[in-house]
């Protein structure tokens, strides 16, 4: 399928859009990446705020402009939290980003996934084994990494999709983002990715970003893969493991222009029928 | 005015003290931060500890030469931790700083604050916002960052440091420092630190450091802007964005030594009066 | 003594079984090494995951292949969670090290590591203040910082691996590990990584790496302190500070291959008896 300069366009646009809007990012994240993804938000343009406690999310999340909502080390009271930040963020109409990091491999934050995918996120975005399991097609996975590829969770993206009404991303060597009816394949990013902790999470954060300047939540979410998959190749081109990947992927989400995105950009329209 | 040559060398002397004496910096701070201002502390000659459970921190705030209060990512139980320790460093003399992270965008922390300045902090360091809101002259800011400019705290500062006691610290692209009769400006840093999460954070964590090693908390204060500006401006002349600001960042702090302070620090005093 | 070649080339062979298995190492541990502990992990080859939550320890700690329990930051409800951990992995077999931050310097987390180690950890790593506060034999520490030399601890860790069946492992400028009957020294490393934070930690997180793959503890703690002070080594001598020590530090762990191993490590058995 030929690359879409349309869609390489609109990606230019919302990066615009982030940084000159400087939208204000709600992360209730875990305790490995909340310096990462506040340091790759900064890097794209945006502000975040890692507002955690019961007492603040609720009020937090209404002034917010979007709301990442990710699992990785979850405890009972951050739960309790996410409950009351997403309610607000619903209240508010302030859209929300779900990262159900490490669901289907253990029992207590799969059920709380499945309560979340109730309050009507914007998008969820996973890698293979965390879609699967969330559409309730199997993928326990193992920890926080994938043991499918992102092609076999395709279908039960779209069935997700389908069910909750977000747009369901799933990352992977390929990534795929649908909203059920539509699809979108994005084929950037460096498999060295996969060797620094909370890459995954930084596409959702960055998700969250666009979210926050793109209505079209199929778009967002699309536009955010690109930039994080455009950025981690320069990266990879430039680093000589996953410690400088991660100083180059900052520097070079810092860096990204409208002639780098419209070079680099691999993002197609995808037949959304069985693949 | 003129730079202060006097000042610039007692920069030199409390960078001297700290490293031939590593005093021991007890931090309760937030998780987004946690990593990098400990590094900093190490960077410049500090030894930090990050203990914050409630039944550790009061032993730990007797036993550790200055106590660093930063609210970022607070909640109902690290609040509690927070009056524990403030309370034993004020039963044991050991100074210590607060950092009113976000302060006046969340109800529940803008409380907190003003509870915890009624316990004789030795400094307070926060941006324009932030010390507007704690001072009682708006400035609700807009998540962590602040949207006003320097300036237009500095009498919120001196009415803050009246109330108080303490040395206020509000930074921006020139900080001010002031205990409501005297006043001090430094003029270094670079705008790309704003592009790293935790810069405000990292220049609290060295004012703890400082405080350890000088008695004066004006000065103290001063003298944590001044190293962690010129570190700044020397590290933003070495990167190629915020990625590698931080990194470079660290590298400066750890290579400072009196000839690059006394050539690049900018520190003036400043009429105290209104400005 | 001489350099030991057949313990080199099985430093070797652990190498191999991490990155070819890739094991799933948990990880309870504390918010300041979080990140870096979970990206040493990546860059070995293991598999990091940082679960913490009481309603998640149990379930998680019986399908990783080593757990990790680090009691810097710990609370409360950490504490509860590690018990948890614990238990379950001494029922599911999963061979988990201890690592006992600070401990000797706050009551509380002295009182938690005195339980746990009753608990048969396969092997727990101290620096000499930690370790002979664990073995009664004072060393109070100064925050996570040891006062003390490996040297000083050596007939600690004997008594202490003696009374609860671990290997212990007391690093510094040179590291010992015995089982009270076998002892090996390593003196790989360089004195800059004491000025970036967990350096320890990430010590102990590799440790739980070889101890997934290698049944001998003694073994495997020693091959875990061979491939962190080799890729120490390698990052120092590519270092500016502390900043890009640990960017290097990471990129090392991930370069790490057989003719590095064997040309650089200095493992050495020691005769066990009183040094």
């Amino acid at each position: 399928m030929d690359n879409d300069a349309a869609a390489a366009a609109a990606v230019c646009r919302t990066l615009a859009s982030i940084r000159s809007r400087g939208p204000l990012i709600h992360n209730i994240t875990n305790v490995v990446v909340a310096n990462v993804t506040a340091n790759a938000l900064l890097a794209i343009g945006a502000s975040p705020a890692m507002v955690q406690a019961e007492e603040e999310v609720a009020e937090f999340a209404r002034l917010a402009d979007a709301l990442v909502v990710n699992l990785g080390t979850v405890t009972a009271e951050r739960a309790a939290a996410m409950r009351l930040a997403v309610a607000a963020a619903g209240e508010a109409g302030t859209p929300w980003v779900l990262d159900p990091v490490a669901v289907g491999a253990i029992a207590f934050r799969t059920r709380l996934a499945e309560e979340l995918v109730g309050s009507r996120p914007a998008a969820i975005r996973g890698n293979a084994s965390e879609i699967l399991s969330l559409a309730g097609m199997g993928g326990a996975g193992r920890g926080v990494d994938s043991t499918a590829l992102s092609d076999s969770a395709r279908e039960a993206a779209r069935q997700l999709a389908g069910r909750t009404g977000a747009a369901v991303a799933v990352t992977g060597p390929i990534d795929y983002v649908t909203n059920g009816a539509r699809e979108i394949a994005i084929r950037n990013g460096h498999p060295m990715m996969t060797r620094i902790t909370g890459s995954g999470c930084t596409a959702t954060a960055l998700l969250g970003a666009c979210l926050a300047v793109e209505a079209d939540a199929v778009a967002a979410s699309a536009h955010a893969l690109v930039l994080l998959g455009v950025a981690g190749e320069i990266a990879a081109e430039r680093a000589r493991g996953p410690g400088s990947l991660q100083v180059e992927l900052l520097d070079a989400l810092y860096q990204l222009d409208d002639r780098i995105v419209l070079q680099r950009a691999r993002i197609t329209a995808e037949p959304a029928g069985p693949g």
